[in-house]
């Protein structure tokens, strides 16, 4: 499960009728690339998150119909990093 | 779900009868990569989309019997940015 | 779905059962990174062709017992392309 | 199925029920990028471990309902490498 | 399905129950990333073989129920390349 920041929601008024009522929001990765994920347990921006991805995406959305590929699966508190750290993801705490 | 841009319809003849009489678009990232997806919502080249991959591309083409693993979920209206933009992705208003 | 170009048919005397008969032909991207797919549209060296990944693959190939997670799925004949191309994929005409 | 070093357990307050009660590691590849998996074999910091991903995932898990897409599959101990290493990956003997 | 090489064999005390009695080997891409796959063909440090990824990979592995991402689905004799070759794959025989 991949490590992202939470930026935006998105707005988005032509969309699947597949994705239902979701709310959908802007992630990006350590190296600023972008995603859409579907958000089922309230980010806001600044989060540090883990997405669940695959099909696993859809059942994590709560509803196996929901059509996403990218489910946000948690909010990070922190983790205890042991080593020297390169790549911009968060330290210790995150919040 | 990736976030690309629309840039042309493809003319392909000769494909799998499971891509049925869908509509195929090329898309780019913000990097220059391109791929082909299934459009069941009608974007037009310059729209920034994001898109559904893995087996919920078939569900989202509207028929899980259309063989595809990539599917426009929606078209991107506008999202609110709050930090610089390094990838070349649409920031505020899109579209 | 990628958009990949067709190098040579691919010669493997061992092989599991579960890829049967199918054709298996060698294929690069763009940035010369080489794949192997099952191929049930008859392409030929030379040819530019988009292909199905993951669980779809298996019914691209004609039947869902076939072990493959990268089939074929259509020859590009064309697109138009309305910007600058940097990424050594066909622009516009390709055959 | 990926190779990747464990980090840290990781604090997460907020997370989807479908994660049920499993511990959560943070992992990193041999380029540094971290990863979040679910650990059913006891791993601690500093083992290498390689991860099983997609559907798979979520049976190595234990339970088919456990909504993640990487699970750890088994601790190494070591392997033979019979050419020079570039990767920053264990060599001979890990652990 | 990647095409990649046989490094060595994976000793792995502590695993999953799911990979059963499974060969696990050490593969390499030309790049020098190292992944896992199961091998139910019995190849041997050196060789190039090509790679069955996803849910395939577990009927690849001659049963569904072997919790594998990835296994390897036939050793390469050799193919024709038509273009010079810049990724460190073979190029004409392989073995």
């Amino acid at each position: 499960m991949d490590i992202l920041r939470v930026e935006s929601s998105l707005v988005c008024t032509r969309r699947i009728d597949g994705l239902q009522k979701t709310s959908l929001r802007v992630l990006a990765n350590a190296r600023g690339k972008r995603m859409v994920a579907v958000d089922p347990v309230g980010a806001r921006p600044g989060n540090w998150v883990f997405v669940v991805e695959g099909s696993a995406a859809r059942y994590a959305a709560g509803d196996f119909s929901v059509l996403t590929d990218l489910t946000i699966g948690g909010i990070i508190d922190y983790w205890d990093t042991e080593q020297a750290d390169t790549s911009g993801a968060p330290k210790q705490k995150v919040g």
